[in-house]
């Protein structure tokens, strides 16, 4: 095994390959290597379509073309502790010497104590492609499965196993609804609708008190007294960080148990930066603790701590928060504050919602009812946050919608908003539905 | 007819329709008068349309409905003249008086000084409905058309034309390559190379010398000497501002030969504002004098103009240029400069191309290819403009990249540009192509 790199990496998933390619363009002459457990890395977004849509753990791989062409030496090793004295990490094959390091180390599906969480049959979605492939054995085998967690992992599992020939599935959560950290409940009951109307059962605003069985799960329990069968119950309800690297040599562990990182995704050691799941985020409206956990936030944040190896030129504005789901046609998607994140953390918000038509004219082929909802500050008219509600430009829409927050914009500056439109692409530049929110908002300012 | 309204909207296109709900949404109490020559007026950019996809005239209207919703009184009527020291205009329908009046007169198609120009079957592409169906009847009759102009209008004309049974549709282009004055070479090409594949005949790099035939068109005369058929001739080079109106009442005609307004779109005379077509624009990166015509820029100054009547709460930072053409599902997009223009204004360039799938892993459905360029001034790093290839999604990527502009982004900012991904909607975070291409051109800063 290689003995030292000017820079390494532990971790080979979102933030650990984003790292890995910026660290190669920010320094053409520093020996780049990324260590990590597995020869190969699922796409952690991908992996509900395993599933269904797209078939098995092999076709949902990171590609690690980008690491040959970027020139980065992957070592598939354990990592077993960090020696900061020595600049060096040990492993099961070796110790390695490091310059800079960089610590992508991910997170954990939360696996919470509920009566018979040990049951088999019962599993977390960890991103490695030997629980992935365990789970499509439990799918196969399954004929009623039962989701706890009705985020968009939840959603999107459900979906997608539902899809398939003589399965149930059914969501828990224990919210009032869906999706509820990602959307205002209008936007929350629309998705419901939709999963339930292709055949997904939800169940909301109810607890789990026990996963019931003998030796194999064979119902969820709640705390109402219904009885749910399960052959498979998988849990999504979050992940927690992976830290015990960071902790045992020392590194500091901040409020939401990840590793303690700066602006510039640096640890209290100037040699170690923490990027992805594994680090602490800050919110970009009030720089309140974060705990958000988002293949997009793992890749900027190591984009920025790679670029900051020798010499800091990035910094963290914050975690905004930008993320969509999609379930067959319907997409959803969010950037920054939900009026009731908002309202909970004490703004005082105006929100307004415009929709319409997708194309223009509405008869154009493909036309989607798309629906756009904007939150301000009432009394600035910044822009706190945006859903939307549409067909596959959601998607991009909502980053238009990340663009103007992280470009601190009023309703003005939306309303004054220099948009391009298409008949075939867009909706009319008259009832743009960003523009037109932003002008309804400003009514009630 | 009315006698009197506090806001008197001349023009029922794009500027005029978004001046009348803005001014209403920002005047709940005042009396709004819209006139127009025609009881229907077409959305402009769905003209294309009308001959092939959409299918007639009819359905290509620019609904009443926000008029009526708005509580705008439409009048038909032609105006004559603008009395400024009565504040009233007088129409063949009687006299009308003002407190302020907002000019959205639009632009005419250039019909240029063409041997044959006078010919019958040689049509300039106005909006309104009788000119359309004119030109409705044209195409049914037409086997052979051409279409002189290879902008956008020009090509999607061509494709639509070239869809029905038994007609031949050429676009002669006198520069290079068509779509120039919005994308670089390599755009063009993808798109030149797109439509000829789906049989549209394309003359680029050649002028037209005149229009031959005796009654009607029969032939296009060019300067290599090659003569094609044509029994219709569309000209598609562009459209003049409507101004005599403004001429004729004193207000100044600027350097496009457009009503003269400043950042508020206010004319010389304090009630009297111009947005759209008819209007004068400046460039956002200079501003220097632009001639850009598009419907979303004269929504933007409809609004614009229609706010600042009863005291001034918007400016126009210039006019950026975003728009986007669709052909047989490619859609290309553009957001200000391109590198070749950006050059000729003689800033100091870095341009960088992300090309990539827009699904992750690329095995999704729908998956496209999709490139996105962006163009930085070198030493500051702001972003001057992008553009953008793929599918739909390319419509609103490229309004991202005007947030951006708007917003003042340079390289760094993109690079740390918070993005939502996801598998069924976008590219991978790892490689998202607006945050590739900025650190692509960072490397070269």
């Amino acid at each position: 095994m290689l003995e030292y790199a000017d820079i390494v990496i532990i971790g080979g998933s979102a933030a650990g390959l984003s790292a890995a390619i910026t660290a190669r363009r920010h320094n053409p002459d520093k020996s780049i290597a990324m260590v990590r457990r597995d020869e190969q890395t699922p796409i952690p977004c991908g992996i509900p379509y395993i599933y269904g849509t797209v078939g098995s753990v092999e076709k949902n791989i990171l590609p690690t073309a980008p690491l040959d062409a970027h020139n980065v030496e992957l070592i598939i090793a354990e990592v077993t502790s960090i020696n900061r004295e020595n600049k060096s990490i040990v492993t099961d094959k070796g110790e390695l010497h490091y310059d800079k390091l960089i610590l992508g180390t991910g997170s954990k599906a939360i696996m919470p104590p509920f009566p018979g969480i040990d049951l088999k049959g019962v599993v977390g979605i960890d991103k490695n492609n030997g629980q992935l492939e365990m789970i499509k054995g439990y799918v196969e085998a399954a004929k009623d499965v039962v989701i706890i967690g009705g985020g968009f992992i939840g959603i999107e599992f459900a979906d997608e196993i539902n899809k398939l020939e003589g399965k149930t599935a059914t969501v828990v959560e224990m919210q009032s609804h869906c999706l509820s950290l990602a959307y205002d409940d209008e936007f929350c009951k629309v998705m419901e609708d939709h999963v339930s109307t292709r055949g997904v059962n939800l169940k909301t605003g109810v607890k789990v008190t026990a996963l019931e069985g003998t030796d194999s799960v064979e119902a969820v329990a709640l705390e109402n007294g219904e009885r749910i069968k399960a052959d498979l119950v998988i849990m999504g309800i979050g992940a927690r960080p992976i830290t015990h690297l960071a902790a045992e040599c020392g590194l500091e562990i901040g409020p939401t148990k990840s590793i303690a990182v700066d602006k510039t995704q640096r640890t209290a050691d100037p040699h170690i930066f923490a990027a992805g799941d594994c680090a602490e985020k800050v919110s970009f409206f009030d720089g309140s603790p974060c705990g958000l956990k988002l293949a997009s936030i793992a890749t900027l944040e190591g984009r920025i701590a790679a670029a900051n190896l020798y010499g800091v030129v990035r910094a963290n504005s914050g975690t905004l928060g930008v993320w969509s789901t999609a379930v067959g046609g319907l997409a959803l998607a969010t950037a920054g504050l939900t009026e009731r994140e908002a309202k909970q953390k004490g703004y005082n918000v105006v929100a307004a919602t415009a929709a319409g038509p997708n194309r223009h004219p509405g008869c154009m082929p493909g036309m989607t009812p798309t629906t756009v909802k904007l939150v301000f500050e009432k009394k600035r008219g910044t822009l706190l946050g945006g859903q939307v509600m549409g067909d596959t430009t959601a998607g991009e829409i909502v980053n238009i919608i990340s663009a103007c927050i992280m470009g601190n914009m009023d309703a003005q500056d939306i309303a004054c908003f220099q948009v391009g439109t298409h008949p075939a692409l867009t909706a009319s530049p008259v009832a743009y539905h960003l523009v037109t929110a932003a002008e309804l908002a400003i009514k009630d300012m």
